[in-house]
């Protein structure tokens, strides 16, 4: 029997024998472009600014080597053995401790460790989404939770956001024409500080006027907050989890504060769904690694952490100052976003340039980015690129930038010598409404 | 808007606030009776034979130091960062060279490392399971294999099996029935060689024979080998997956022959399917763990793991051995399997001894086992129960069964008092088609 979600391609040439077997879900899942840049940008001669990768190098090995030893000594056969599906207590505690810093008091019951925090994206998005149900999501969002939301046959609809985050009048006018259209809106998907990928922070009083908007429309918050305690001036507002307790999902991960080899993130949500995510979790992975989770406990419990966050915080701020001071020197012809903590900045082109189209020549010049389309559901974002800062040096990123404004500076002179002649038809205009305005004064 | 999958619930007393915004599948995940007592089973003080724990300790921590010492000289900063969702290619070579000793010939473009074979099974259901499909099960099969079918919403089947595994008549009777009623089959899950919780084995001359039945049904074949190198005697038969490439999709795991605590497994499918599964796992984890892969990867390059795999079977084979010697000794009223590999005896009791309701006398005499039920989607299984040899010394195993004996035999006097007064209602028998016959002479 075929099922209605694969029709759609049934027409081509299909040599998969077992096309006619996949669920209708599997139609939604296909590779994101970020994908397909990170085989590009693993060649040594390009210069990356399209990745999220933590410059681990920073994390003293000396700390890795102390925790392995402790592990092995104090936890012996435990850590090589099978866990609890909701993650050691240990662990937990340390969680409660790291979520404290932000504002969030919870109990350690009420938390899940899982593998890398994007697991307990699927798991959350496995609990509540049927298809066809909305997932509000900002405008621009994180490529790899869309990707997960329509694995899931969610429809996700962006919100708009500006420089100071997701904008409240356009959440509560998108929820009033979702419901209007009989739409079952499930939850708001939000990177509340340091977004990814616009580099944006959501004001406390937009924080507190969000939760309102979404406890009184029955819509949980699923706050996703890797990037939180990595700030470069002064610390983003609290946790939205902060200050309320039965609308939100806080997730929080190790992969940017320690490394995200060990894939160990964790959930924190209100007791029902808590209960139904260690259900979820066994059922996917019986328990995350014990061994990984071990290990980090150890750290936490010999390493100095806070010191090492603010290593990190320090190497991050050299990049992002040297990515923006790069973006003013060489690309004056564009816009971007000014982010006070985490990996990203988020640019705007000069109008009818196509980031996408762009990308083979970019790449020509040794130089990578990821094109605002991949960070949009609907096809948005054309004009948009996310420059990321995390991983190359300071020197790497304006040799970076340099070369990046030798690909624009080459599209704007082609685009120039055409338009004297005809108008482009091919380049659409990114509508002004889902795109965040740059903060540059 | 209230989904009908949770109707069914709704009448009770409900303290979740979100209870109405769960996805359908959410009703279908409930807690396993295995879960429930590792609760029970872990007080120091009782004889676990319900666990599948492998037994760690056997594993000489020199070579755990070993991995980590050439992990942190060689790779450094690479297994501490993400990695790709296909798995690092050294570790696949690897898993070619483990799956050969089972006659399988692959390509290492078609692995794909997963978070514990327990994540491939969880994805390759999210691939092909629609509601309502059917998945063909031994009975009794894997327990947390049917939790992950019917958190998919899935309709598990299971097919009658005996002392030489799944029986190929009875799987094309099956196969008629369903397809007769109109269903949709989209695989049959097996676990071949020294089953869970069966402890039997299917003949070769059986496994081409279901190979052939399922291709000529267009039915995936989806093979489960975690316990296959762990054989007592003569090795089991080669891996179905040697002999039919396009409709098997195989799952194997370093959890019983190195160590759970790692949570890394492996799929090995035709390639479109493999494909898929990339896809699936990216959303799911982004990547497996780096650290958890080059671990295991330095292991395997430095440490005599065939010797190692010995080691295990020796232990494994010497429990297995205390077990049915002290089965033999104090429940001859019993009859069970004899297992040539693997963790698990499966014993069937007297007529009208029910061994869920058995449990709790048997935690009082301080010795835990799993009840057959909780290996049947049907309710089948109450006369069975799945005895674990893995974890427990010899010593232990022989008192546990002991401990077991007297409970077993005050089930059989009180049943002997009440039976000359009035029949036992309460009591229901087993249907003998879905049980497998004991293989003891």
């Amino acid at each position: 029997m075929t099922t209605t979600g694969n029709d759609q391609h049934a027409s081509g040439t299909n040599l998969d024998p077992w096309y006619d077997l996949y669920a209708e879900r599997t139609a939604g899942l296909a590779a994101s472009e970020v994908r397909a840049l990170f085989a590009v940008a693993s060649r040594p001669e390009v210069v990356s600014l399209a990745g999220g990768m933590p410059f681990v190098s920073a994390l003293p090995t000396e700390l890795i080597h102390g925790a392995f030893e402790k592990v092995m000594r104090d936890e012996g056969p435990t850590a090589l053995q099978y866990g609890s599906g909701q993650g050691i207590p240990g662990l937990r505690e340390h969680i409660l401790e790291i979520m404290a810093i932000e504002g969030i008091r919870a109990s350690v019951d009420d938390v899940v460790v899982t593998t890398g925090s994007q697991h307990a994206l699927e798991l959350v998005t496995k609990l509540f989404i049927d298809p066809g149900d909305v997932v509000l999501a900002e405008g621009p969002s994180y490529v790899t939770a869309m990707v997960v939301f329509k694995s899931f046959q969610a429809e996700v609809q962006h919100v708009m956001m500006d420089e100071f985050g997701l904008v409240p009048e356009a959440l509560r006018e998108r929820i009033a024409e979702l419901k209007a259209a009989g739409k079952t809106i499930k939850f708001l998907y939000t990177i509340p500080s340091f977004s990814n990928p616009a580099g944006v922070t959501l004001t406390w009083e937009r924080r507190l006027e969000i939760l309102e908007i979404c406890r009184s429309n029955d819509i949980l918050v699923l706050e996703d907050n890797p990037y939180g305690l990595l700030y470069f001036d002064a610390p983003p507002p609290q946790a939205m989890r902060s200050v309320e307790e039965d609308g939100v999902i806080y997730l929080g991960t190790f992969s940017k504060t320690l490394a995200p080899g060990f894939r160990v993130g964790w959930a924190l949500a209100p007791h029902a769904i808590r209960e139904k995510l260690i259900l979820a979790n066994e059922a996917a992975v019986l328990s995350p690694s014990s061994f990984s989770q071990y290990m980090i406990t150890e750290y936490l419990n010999t390493a100095d952490w806070r010191g090492q966050i603010n290593t990190f915080r320090g190497i991050y701020r050299e990049r992002r100052d040297a990515m923006l001071a790069a973006l003013a020197e060489y690309l004056p012809q564009l816009s971007w976003t000014v982010p006070n903590g985490g990996f990203y900045v988020w640019a705007t082109l000069p109008d009818h340039l196509d980031s996408k189209a762009m990308l083979p020549r970019a790449v020509k010049e040794l130089v990578a980015y990821t094109p605002g389309t991949a960070f949009y559901a609907d096809g948005n974002g054309r004009n948009n690129m996310r420059l990321s800062f995390c991983y190359p040096t300071p020197e790497f990123i304006r040799e970076g930038i340099r070369r990046l404004s030798v690909v624009i500076n080459g599209e704007l002179d082609l685009l120039n010598t055409f338009s004297q002649t005809a108008p482009l038809k091919t380049i659409p205009v990114t509508r002004a409404y889902d795109s965040p305005p740059s903060n540059l004064a």
